[in-house]
């Protein structure tokens, strides 16, 4: 099927991926008496006098904001606010499918930290989390971060954590089949965009000691003379040997390699060149740093991509629902690591012992289970970790 | 019934009275890469090159974002952000049942004029209009004005214009009734906030020449010393004779009384120094001005109350949901005077001269050709005034 073309047909016949639905009618005067003015008052003075009752008393409970500016909108980069929408009303369809979550899609006209977050913040009493969505790098974590500052909901940056977790369930499972732990391998990437670097925080938080990063220019090292501030603390919490030299030389020797960068940049020779029973994540869309075939050939133990027909996709689908229904559900104050640590074992516990193999490292994204096992472990980990409110 | 413990069962019942519904299935590999990746790409660039087609591809062409700061809500006052979203969502959920409308409710943490303008202006992108509601006089004005100059779609302050429109079309049928004529008659006013201004301007841009608004202290007068800049451009515009005094002097001999005011403030001996055939327009909520029952044995030929237990009610679903309707229909980029006193007209029109009486001169609200007669007149001025882009 020649999707670009069945989408648009799809896109022009429908106007639009979501719509309002109201839960009660309002077709009488008694209806809109009890839904709207007078008897509305009521529950509008409940919340003016213990504010957690808007939780209960309106859908804030069940509400997230995605949100975008537009700036990296999947792999097409920058098009506008306007021309991300058709992702994230796509966005908010899987939040509603996937895991019930009330998504309402908020395409920002600017590009300035400040102004989104203040716009954002000024929000955050009508919701119950923000999920932020293709948002270019750096200024994503600068505005996730002063968003978390500022905002007593969790906001969530899905291309980065949501990713991360996916990436962990898989490295559990995948250390399992090849009999490796993460506290003693040797992990290379390829990629410090937003993905990567929350990545490599994520793998380390879970154990991770010895990785080495890499972005176009190779290895990213303490001292390197062109690096930004986010990659000067990747710099110095990475790379423990402070290694200098290309993506070929670090991969040498390495148990796993992490692509999110650009298409072929790993050959089957650097395959080859890493530890025994190596593990590859090649997650550049829609063409991966190395085809399976190619890895396979050159002596990989397990291969993952991002696409649909091979085997172990990471598909961001498997996470973010559930990861959100959890934290909503604990009326969570943040999403923190200990949060989606949980959401990591959870989702790769969803692997039985029996399915696991080198092809089946991920579960089925479509199986509801995941969602259900996901927010449960995302809940009890934020009452563990003192940010759940109920 | 009590509303208020009924509703606030209601509400803890329902947690929440709108949500989100998709417009499509995500449930497979094959609708996720139609709805989502990689499909959704294609309408995305379609954006890019075009941005009107954000009307053709996303629901922004249903879209109305209901804004509020918490500073007015109902008779409530200033009762905050959060507490003033069962209203919102009350309001999305006319918008729906009453036109379907797509509305989604937006409680701002700011009472600043400028920080609130901020945040509706850069979200413009994702709505096809704008309705704000319950906020103080007199930012509302400024508040409006502003959003008015820096977006491209409409932005209508419904506690202002939609009580206007309503209160236009009960004009012009009540002076059918009584055999006069706007241009002839005097009008006299009591309260001189969002609602009251409102109308006042709406009223003379349909043809009003005599009037004279009354606030607490009295009449609004030329070089009356206590005058904000709202009320000296009422000044300006209003009272032709520049009359000063109180309300009970202001109202003797005028043909109708509007009040948006406070309980009792008018008596039948007021009612009794009116021009013959008197029209009372007694709106403070819950309790009028003055009782239908005292003004009649003041007089009174016609009486119209905020009250759904007398005739004649001024009930807000009249005129939004049809105008917001019409703007959509003909994606406007404003909702202007023109587009304000069609829908009056088009709203009175849906009382038939076999219908017409003293105690009929408002259609039953839930009638749903009010909506269609409204939207096609609105839609109409919207194209014959220039606003419209379809």
């Amino acid at each position: 099927m020649n999707y670009a073309e069945e989408s648009l047909k799809m896109h022009y016949a429908l106007k639009g991926k979501i719509e309002i639905a109201g839960r009660c009618t309002a077709n009488d005067k008694e209806s809109l008496s009890l839904a709207y003015t007078p008897g509305v008052a009521q529950p509008c003075l409940e919340i003016q006098k213990d504010i957690n009752k808007s939780y209960e008393l309106t859908r804030r409970w069940n509400t997230v904001a995605v949100v975008t500016d537009g700036t990296a909108i999947l792999g097409l980069g920058d098009i506008g606010p306007e021309a991300g929408m058709p992702v994230m009303e796509g966005k908010c369809l899987l939040f509603k499918a996937f895991a019930d979550v009330d998504a309402i899609p908020l395409c920002i006209r600017s590009k300035d930290v400040d102004e989104i977050v203040n716009t954002v913040a000024l929000l955050a009493g009508s919701f119950g989390g923000v999920n932020l969505e293709d948002i270019s790098a750096p200024r994503c974590f600068e505005i996730e971060e002063k968003l978390k500052a500022r905002c007593d909901i969790p906001v969530f940056h899905d291309d980065q954590h949501g990713t991360a977790v996916i990436m962990l369930a898989a490295m559990i499972n995948a250390l399992k089949v090849v009999g490796k732990k993460l506290e003693d391998i040797k992990i290379v990437t390829s990629g410090a965009g937003a993905a990567g670097t929350a990545i490599v925080k994520l793998l380390m938080g879970a154990g991770l000691k010895n990785v080495i990063m890499c972005d176009r220019k190779g290895a990213i090292y303490r001292g390197r003379p062109d690096l930004n501030s986010a990659k000067q603390e990747i710099a110095a919490s990475t790379n423990p040997d402070n290694f200098a030299g290309p993506l070929s030389e670090a991969i040498k020797g390495a148990d796993v390699f992490i692509g999110v960068s650009a298409p072929g940049l790993v050959t089957k020779e650097m395959v080859q060149s890493m530890n025994k029973d190596a593990v590859i994540f090649a997650c550049a869309n829609p063409t991966p740093e190395i085809f399976p075939d190619e890895a396979k050939a050159g002596g990989a133990a397990i291969v993952s991509t991002g696409r649909s027909d091979y085997p172990n996709q990471v598909n961001n689908v498997l996470a973010f629902p559930g990861i959100f229904r959890g934290a909503l559900d604990a009326r969570a104050s943040d999403i923190n690591t200990e949060m989606k640590i949980a959401a990591a074992y959870a989702l790769a516990g969803m692997v039985s012992d029996e399915q696991l193999s080198a092809d089946y490292i991920l579960p089925y994204a479509f199986d509801p289970a995941i969602k259900e096992a996901v927010a449960s472990a995302v809940a009890q980990a934020a009452r563990d970790s003192g940010v759940a409110r109920i």
